[in-house]
């Protein structure tokens, strides 16, 4: 039994500037009149409040007068254009990505690079991921943006500490503390990128839990987001979907949902009840080690049968006839081997169009035992599942209508608008996430 | 984005009584003072808590002077043994089981009948249970015990409600509200077996959740308390267990775990965090029907290869040999194939012997899984396999030693002292966790 928490003035004071801060991101431009309604907080408190966050460069004031405000009296807040911003980063098996969100979301800037990371040993990786972590700084600071943060994507299980790779089989490392090999600033933090995954799919859909921005789903939504600087959501509309009485919400993967995310492995991400479950370790979502076929394959991980080894891309390139290394080879780069199977299933190759089949099923088997145990509303297929869609989904289909068949019990499969953009953004978002969370740690930029 | 939770006077009220009740339940007995300087609140508003505390009946004064309080200033106190009690009943397939535990945890009565469940309809069953509420009621009444609620154990889905049971296949029941069916005083709800064994297992082990009386393990643990009367746990000593920083605990099940539970069927509930994740529509758990052999035998879900199908008790029986049906017949009641298997198996058998086997190794596969995807920390085996532990344990152990091979991760498998006993005891001790969360409530016995 745990003592109560202390609610000290400084939390509260905290709490208030987040009240405050999420407010005016999920319905701004706002007066303070409509803060304070919207919070609960009297007016003079919130005129405080929003003082300390204009002084820390989280919001701006635009005027009484602005056109495209007509209706709303006093001087409307939005978040700062201009303020503080999240920096995230993908270290891929085949590629790097940096990225750099404002406070409502948006990318604002943005780059990638085809990367050989297979075996690589995480000093030479992490230096030129950090050539492009500076590119990126220099970008957003010529725009007025100060970086307050940065998550580092990883394919590999992550340790509590956010720092240790545990294990990240593709790229064959073990135990590499990645703190030492990360810029000193601003501060860094390692996350997996099936959970950074979800947490973008989570957001963007507008079905906040309570760290996030709660962008709204719909106008300038993910499939532009993973394009480059569009916006990833806009600042305007409600936010949240709300939860039901019976626990589910609407649109959006809602409060129960399993995000599936393929690479080059296969990873997952639960969330339940808005919240992502980390396990004991910090291991959760290793979907790719759930035994499909038990007496079947050899995999990696000393089981047997295991999903990766039927769903994988190297196993839906074998079961295609394609030589995974001369594939790696001929299609380099993130996504490089999913557009070239995608067009050949689009071409009508039998084989490719079997084997897509075929990890579907097996896809499907592993989700399905999950959806048992776990009893998600929604299923995101994200990851290079998304490229594959249209021949991976029926299968997927097929094997939960016959395993999850519980007339009481509906399971969304749905297909991400992300896509492998999901971790990239996913990684920035929390960074923006931790500044609503905690608004009074940020310094004026 | 949600408003802060308004605190009302009244919400603080709750909590105070609640912390100080669990503060005598964790560490009693205890002066004002101790309760006082281990909840955080002045010696003057604990008095006052006490006090109605005291007049609900829930606290009892022991007087300064008692024996075996030597050491302890001040009037001591203690949870009343005469006060609210709660009552737990258990429908199971060939059996109905109804106990009554104190604020303590301690088991005061029980009764429990061979019944023929299968597949008669709900009113008759529950008429009959009637019957045996009315005994312990009467039972505990003799001892100035005062029953609060009762919870009814049900092997089946049952919907966000507590009232309708969605379904229990192996009672044949669909879409029944049992609402009407119980008694109307006390206060009834209808829960998932598996999930009422997990919180059993949880409380007697010590790693209390938010929710709980936080009973430590160790002297008069559970084994005692599924034989009848003796103490489920004494109220001496320190409750929890704590948290490591790696989120791990120490003895016990600990905050992440998952508990196995068979009786016909097979269920599972998962604990994370301390708390019973229960999912989209309340089905969490549905263990029995994870794909072990994806092209194996058709299962009465609609599905192929459940675990149900290779580990349930007439998958375990047909592997030995043993026509079920005349099992049932020769050894009916809760237990009765288990004891003659479980000899069988003592003797030598070799048929009975590889038919455990391999329902070990598939159990140990739909574990397995589950373990890659959730990251608990423990995996509890309850129900029958508790009381074929020493056959079906090894096949367990080898597939997760094989498909959950991390060096980074440990994950414990211990077979619970409740074994068959523990979803009875879940469903009165969830009486009484009630009662801990809101104290208020309770009217003066």
């Amino acid at each position: 039994m745990s003592a109560p928490s202390p609610r000290t003035q400084q939390a509260l004071r905290q709490r208030n500037l987040s009240l405050a801060l999420r407010a005016v991101a999920a319905g701004g431009p706002l007066s303070r009149a409509a803060v304070a309604a919207r919070i609960g907080m009297t007016r003079a408190g919130v005129a405080a409040v929003v003082d300390e966050l204009l002084r820390a460069g989280l919001l701006v004031e635009l005027g009484p007068g602005r056109p495209g405000t007509v209706g709303r009296p006093g001087s409307a807040l939005a978040l700062n254009d201009r303020g503080p911003c999240g920096l995230g980063a993908e270290i891929g098996v085949d590629h790097l990505a940096v990225c750099a969100v404002d406070l409502r979301g948006r990318i604002r800037a943005r780059v990638a690079a085809d990367a050989a990371n297979r075996d690589r040993p995480p000093g030479p990786v992490l230096a030129r991921l950090a050539g492009l972590i500076e590119q990126v700084t220099d970008e957003v600071r010529g725009e007025g943006l100060t970086p307050t943060g940065l998550t580092v994507a990883v394919p590999g299980l992550i340790a509590r500490d956010e720092s240790t790779v545990v294990r990240a089989p593709n790229l064959g490392w073990q135990g590499v503390d990645l703190g030492p090999l990360l810029p000193s600033a601003p501060p860094a933090r390692v996350g997996n990128e099936a959970n950074l995954g979800a947490l973008a799919e989570q957001r963007l859909a507008g079905s906040a839990g309570p760290g996030g921005p709660a962008e709204p789903r719909g106008a300038g939504g993910g499939g532009e987001a993973a394009t480059g600087t569009g916006p990833a959501g806009t600042g305007t509309g409600t936010s949240g979907t709300g939860t039901g009485a019976d626990g589910t919400s609407g649109p959006g993967p809602g409060r129960h949902f399993l995000h599936v995310s393929a690479e080059i492995g296969i990873g997952a991400a639960v969330v339940m009840d808005g919240e992502l479950l980390r396990g004991a370790h910090g291991f959760a979502g290793e979907l790719g080690h759930v035994p499909v076929r038990p007496q079947g394959r050899p995999c990696v991980c000393g089981g047997r049968g295991c999903l990766e080894q039927y769903a994988g891309e190297e196993a839906v390139l074998r079961a295609s006839g394609i030589d995974p290394g001369r594939a790696r080879a001929e299609h380099p780069g993130p996504g490089g081997r999913i557009a070239m199977l995608s067009a050949r299933a689009a071409g009508g190759d039998a084989l490719v169009r079997a084997a897509l089949r075929e990890a579907g099923g097996a896809l499907g088997v592993a989700i399905a035992g999950t959806v048992n145990v776990l009893d998600p509303e929604a299923v995101v297929l994200g990851g290079a599942h998304a490229g594959l869609a249209p021949w991976v989904v029926p299968a997927v289909e097929r094997e939960l209508g016959r395993r999850v068949a519980d007339p009481a019990r509906t399971v969304r499969l749905t297909v991400s608008a992300l896509g492998a953009e999901g971790p990239l953004l996913g990684a920035a978002l929390s960074v923006v996430d931790a500044v609503m969370e905690a608004p009074g740690t940020v310094a004026a930029g």
